[in-house]
């Protein structure tokens, strides 16, 4: 059974000054999951989290991090702007992006994040916008990976990272070219639940890592595990123990690093697993309909929260105040969108749900406000911090209509 | 073979001045289908087109639309004040929501647009908040539909409209409550390549308005045929003949309408049929990447156009000045988002791409820049009218970071 770290009176009083549709992030839990990650790794010398600020773009949550040591990886001019306006700078912004725009690296370069390049191609685009930087990190996609989840599509299919062959090309070409730190990065997955997965990971990024000790006598820096570390969005499904997760790369680091007499810094991109189950969206049932099915509506719409309708994601629900009711039959649970994928659960078993009921979706602490859309002319809600107090801080106001119709300000006939 | 209403060296004179990625709205190609579909329902007194305002939600398109006699189908405020703002009031706006919040019905009331209530519970919902209003549209899922395609889904999991009994009960309760013109709503279909939609809908919908008549005396006032009526996205498809589509239509109305002596308004509510086939996302080759398959990068993302990865759509994309050049191979069209169903063409045939060239995708004019989002930071693209003389106005602009970072303006320390 999935908890909540507030009540339903937490949840009436934050309701009387803040309408719903609204996210809340637990502070208390964010802290212990990335505090538990940073002592995982603690055996590591330089283990750094750059988090993934697409999964949850908000400074005060950027802000938070930084004091816990994270970095920020960054794929836009947007994002490096958040990070280095809360904080983080230089070596913290790992520029992980593809299909990069010359203003984009320009920003990334004038900023000394570390440039992540996700094609050999790279190397010339860049040459041609500014000396190369003293730290490069390849992006490596190996075709294929045992055994992993099937999110991502077969590697084949991503568009993502260097083949061995170019990576190799890469790296020589980078020493050649006077580039002094480097580093190996590879996703091979993505949510998941596989505690194999990251020690399988580092063995297959530090085996190349030996190779181009071997071959050009390059010392690579770190190496960038990056996200891939899934979370249990269903009830039955278990959190991945991320103490025994270190362990098992330190066990590979050691055979294959240590004994081999290098030292290697071990980066993190996760995004969802810090973010993505300190998340709610507060929600309430504003109308009960009965046709073919029975379907519950609600406030929010999945302009709010977009995974179950991109991607058909279960995200959890809770019915506050009736945690322990039995379930009173299956019901949709369906947002206001003019679009009939606009449901955040299908046939999904629920206690009676009443009018004015409030429920908790669970497990949309990240790509959940992130993805969020403005079709239909939905304005996106606000999001809160919850204190350990229970208190909570507003850390991104509600859209307003204005907000909505900026880029119409060229408009004269539509301003008046 | 798909073709365009612009040249090359028109786009290039356009990006002179304007940065890809960009929409493009083809004036004069939406101008013809209005008024075509204005032409193939001339025989109906009072039928009127409530453009759906969700499919491009523009000023510009809008009071456009209004000069050819259309209203707007409308689900929320801000797509009310759109409405308003473009010229379109009262009865020409149709209020089709679902999910509906006390907030939405107060404002299309206080702006006398017509209510179309989506299911039995919103007559006792309406009255809490205002006496009924004179007019009153009620929508219709039938549950079931002979040979419509699948793209809604079957209609018995369609959230939407009330069922055959909850209807008639409707109708005959609101008489009750003093309503007194009345119209029915049915959309059984989503993007329908076939001719026969509009005219079996019209038979379905018509033998409930005699029904109506028959048990009740209520004379229907108008049926709303909503959308549904798709257009051709791939090369193969053909449009449809929207003549035709009257036309059978018409006979329908004769025998099941005029022949009992009654007169019914048409309405339609399309979107993507009046837009979509007159607008283009125009787009720069920026990398080309060659791994396990071969990708061409463009300076578009999912975020300007999100179809294609959120339902696998397929948009045809042509390569400027090479119209008729043969196909060099199979690619995947990319765009920057760290997310790998950012891909607007997936193993698509295509001649060389160099970087540099620009690309159109196709068909783009409904859903397109109205689905768009800021997924890692991406900001939102422009939009702009082409004109007969194939010059182009602005009618929106790009979004800026400070546009992006509004929310936030909350925030103190985000912006020292």
């Amino acid at each position: 059974m999935k908890t909540l770290p507030f009540s339903k009176e937490d949840v009436l009083n934050w309701t009387k000054n803040h309408p719903t549709p609204f996210y809340v992030y637990d502070e208390a839990g964010l802290r212990k999951c990335v505090t538990d990650l940073y002592k995982a790794f603690s055996w590591n010398k330089g283990f750094c989290e750059y988090f993934a600020v697409k999964a949850l773009p908000n400074p005060s949550i950027l802000r938070l991090l930084k004091e816990l040591g994270c970095g920020t990886d960054c794929a836009s001019e947007p994002e490096i702007v958040l990070s280095v306006k809360s904080g983080i700078t230089g070596k913290k912004i790992m520029f992980s992006s593809n299909e990069t725009t010359v203003r984009e690296y320009e920003v990334a370069l004038k900023n000394g994040a570390i440039i992540n390049l996700d094609d050999i191609t790279h190397i010339e685009f860049l040459e041609k916008i500014a000396p190369l930087p003293e730290t490069i990190c390849c992006r490596y996609n190996p075709g294929k990976f045992r055994n992993t989840n099937d999110i991502m599509g077969h590697l084949y299919d991503s568009k993502f990272g260097m083949t061995y062959d170019q990576i190799k090309l890469a790296f020589k070409t980078l020493k050649e070219k006077g580039v002094k730190h480097f580093g190996i990065h590879a996703m091979l997955a993505s949510c998941c639940l596989e505690e194999d997965y990251y020690p399988r990971l580092a063995e297959e990024i530090f085996a190349l890592a030996l190779e181009m000790k071997k071959d050009f006598d390059i010392n690579v820096e770190f190496v960038d595990l990056s996200g891939g570390i899934g979370i249990p969005y269903k009830p039955g499904e278990q959190p991945v123990d991320i103490f025994k997760i270190g362990d098992e790369v330190r066990k590979v680091y050691e055979r294959m690093v240590e004994d081999n007499g290098l030292e290697i810094a071990i980066f993190t991109e996760m995004g969802r697993y810090i973010t993505g189950p300190y998340g709610y969206l507060i929600t309430k049932a504003i109308h009960y309909k009965h046709i073919y099915k029975e379907y519950i509506g609600v406030d929010a719409s999945c302009c709010d929260l977009m995974r179950p309708a991109m991607y058909g994601s279960y995200h959890h629900i809770t019915v506050l105040g009736k945690e322990n009711a039995e379930a009173a039959g299956k019901f949709d649970v369906v947002g206001s969108l003019c679009e009939n994928n606009d449901k955040f659960a299908v046939d999904r078993k629920l206690p009676k749900v009443d009018i004015g009921d409030y429920l908790v979706i669970h497990d949309a602490g990240a790509h959940g406000h992130a993805m969020g859309y403005n079709y239909n002319g939905k304005l996106r809600c606000a999001e809160f911090l919850m204190h350990p107090d229970k208190s909570i801080k507003m850390i991104r106001r509600a859209q307003t209509m204005n907000d909505y119709f900026i880029t119409l300000d060229i408009d004269e006939d539509f301003k008046r």
